[in-house]
């Protein structure tokens, strides 16, 4: 395949963007074989192609932070809350997390997968290859299993790449409450052992915070990713400083996630450990977070930041990647080409994947063909999805 | 037509959403003849009709406040914004509302309905049946008429309504720098003439800021319109206080918009003429406005409150009114219930309409039906589309 007369985002190389205009793409069994300006175009490669009238050509979209397996939705908690019913009230009601345990152990596998595929096909409508999935609604053996499953199982029945996260260490269930200690060592780390047995685990991710768990819980649980040679992620502070993200970072994280109360000595771990900063901005605009993470001690340090969706039913029922793009830019100060860094070879590295989110020879050819011209106009427009074609694996 | 098996958020009737479950419509001749609980259908209108499985359906949406004609984009603004451009730097860079005013001249008026259908086929996608499109990017007679132009030719290119507002007080063109009386009363009110004289203005609007026009200003374009016989709706108190709202009010205005700035009295002198206060959340998203509307003093004085997208190049590029819906949750802190009457019944009201905006007999027959039985999941979720079909005008 030759694709001509595209303006080239590829996201590497030394200028903005690394902007190619008049460019041309040659894509062989489903790899990028030569990208660069249609001049430059090798002659073994000159043929017809097709004409792109112009149109920008971007790395296929990754979402790097999902939750977007999960069972029942919690609109009424949300109309719950802003008819005024107090925290109380709604857990009474049986919101919060522990609704999305309950709704997510009682669906069907199958009923979970058509659930998480409506979100999906809202995602690959705008132009995403990669999402990466985590379990964390199931708190118990069979449900957390079931979950990664249906995250595989995205795979198989959509054009998309998923990776797994295994988040076994998200909250502690309501029938161990106040028992966290024994939730991690009887539950959530013989079910990451049986988990990674059935190949169903590319990372582990934990959330560590004064609601959830504390470092030396996190700790037992990356141990046992370590033992299992498997890569490690966190959420960390999210809603407060206990060192999380330094924690993440002596264990050589692919990324800490979330970060807003991180401080400079974060950033400056982050970035010996080569640790990728996920930004949320959707997270942090349902919840009226005020605090903004340290982006300028991100860039000062040279973390690269990614940006995700974050998609859960609680905090961010969000599922699309161009918004939060432009809450990137809008919340977060973020400038478009760190917004489009964020959700292409950013957010690869904080998947711990290196053969895709740049548009250079021997990557995957996972692309996005847009109807605009400049790379800023898809962090620049809210809610309008400017996708003309994605390409995944050449096709 | 007659629909079955559905949960109607009728917007009308006492309890919350005018919610019905179990719900049939029939429709004739593209107005909807019967709408209620099903087991009370009458016996003529007995049939098979169409089992919609429970969904939702709501009146056809109404995004009451656009500039959905423009030419150009913004983006390149945006960009340099972000990259820590001054003020000045962009204006000398020829940005601002300058940029549209020139783009807008320069495009032709066939190009000019292209660009505008782009954003108008989102809008349609999401279930819009009504959309205001406002003049105001030409600042002179020939650009103002296209400008209307085009929007009447949208509805014409597509099956929705357009209501249009005549908004040549909208900014004083650079040419009459610092002469805002002249460009008032040798520009803007001829031409709002002779648009009055196609038969392209269905309101008239102008924008009171210290930024933009007086109080007398707007009362001279006001008067014109009350001499037209017009209907008239103002962009007050956005930000700041200068006694637009009440201007408005006293005119009988159809609506006051934005109203950041307003205040009890302001609610009281809506209340008193009857006008919709018309929030525009994607602007204060855009603007990182913190100045929150007096939402309270509507509520208590029974002002009605409409959500719409203010979609233009500027201060809110967003075309989503769905995610007008969140925002106006999250941001102003709406209930889903005030958020759907604010794009439905009280859309209807801020453009004068009394057919639309219901699910009531005698009413037009624009419908969205959506994939979700609970009317709050329009403003809980965030950049998804739950729509399934668009019904306007029963077809
Ligand atoms: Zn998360
Ligand atoms: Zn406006």
């Amino acid at each position: 395949m030759l694709l001509r007369n595209a303006v080239l985002a590829a996201m590497a190389g030394g200028q903005p963007y690394g902007l190619i205009q008049n460019a041309a793409i040659v894509v062989e069994q489903g790899q990028i074989s030569w990208a660069g300006p249609e001049a430059d175009l090798p002659s073994e490669h000159n043929g017809v192609g097709e004409d792109l009238g112009g149109r920008l050509v971007t790395p296929g979209l990754i979402d790097c932070h999902t939750h977007i397996v999960f069972g029942g939705n919690r609109a009424t908690e949300f109309e719950m809350r802003l008819n005024g019913a107090s925290y109380e009230e709604v857990a009474r009601a049986g919101g919060g997390i522990v609704s999305t345990v309950t709704a997510t152990r009682d669906i069907s596998e199958d009923d979970l997968l058509v659930d998480a595929l409506t979100r999906v096909d809202a995602m690959l409508a705008e132009g995403v290859s990669v999402i990466e999935v985590k379990s964390g609604y199931g708190l118990d053996r069979d449900t957390e299993l079931k979950m990664l499953r249906v995250a595989r199982a995205i795979g198989r029945a959509r054009s998309v790449r998923v990776m797994t996260s295994f988040l076994g260490a998200h909250a502690v269930p309501s029938e161990l409450k106040g028992r966290a200690d024994e939730y991690i060592d009887s539950i959530a780390i013989p079910t990451l052992e049986a988990a990674h047995a059935e190949g169903l685990v590319d990372a582990v991710d934990g959330f560590c915070e004064g609601i959830a768990f504390d470092i030396a819980q996190i700790r037992r649980v990356f141990d046992k990713a370590r033992e299992l040679g498997l890569p490690i992620k966190l959420h960390a502070e999210q809603l407060s400083n206990i060192g999380g993200t330094r924690l993440a970072a002596a264990y050589g994280a692919l990324s800490a996630d979330h970060v807003e109360y991180a401080d400079e000595d974060d950033a400056k771990a982050l970035a010996a450990s080569g640790s990728v900063a996920v930004l949320l901005p959707g997270a942090f605009y349902t919840l009226h977070e005020t605090q903004l993470p340290p982006i300028e001690a991100f860039r000062a340090h040279g973390v690269p930041m990614a940006l995700a969706t974050d998609c859960n039913p609680g905090s961010s029922p969000l599922s699309s990647l161009l918004l939060v793009m432009n809450m990137g830019c809008t919340l977060f100060r973020l400038t478009p080409e760190e917004a489009l860094a964020g959700v292409t070879v950013h957010a690869a590295r904080a998947l711990g994947l290196s053969d895709c989110g740049v548009i250079a020879p021997g990557k995957r050819a996972d692309l996005a063909v847009w109807n605009v011209s400049n790379p800023a106009e898809l962090a620049y427009r809210i809610g309008f999805n400017p996708l003309e074609r994605r390409i995944f694996g050449g096709t």
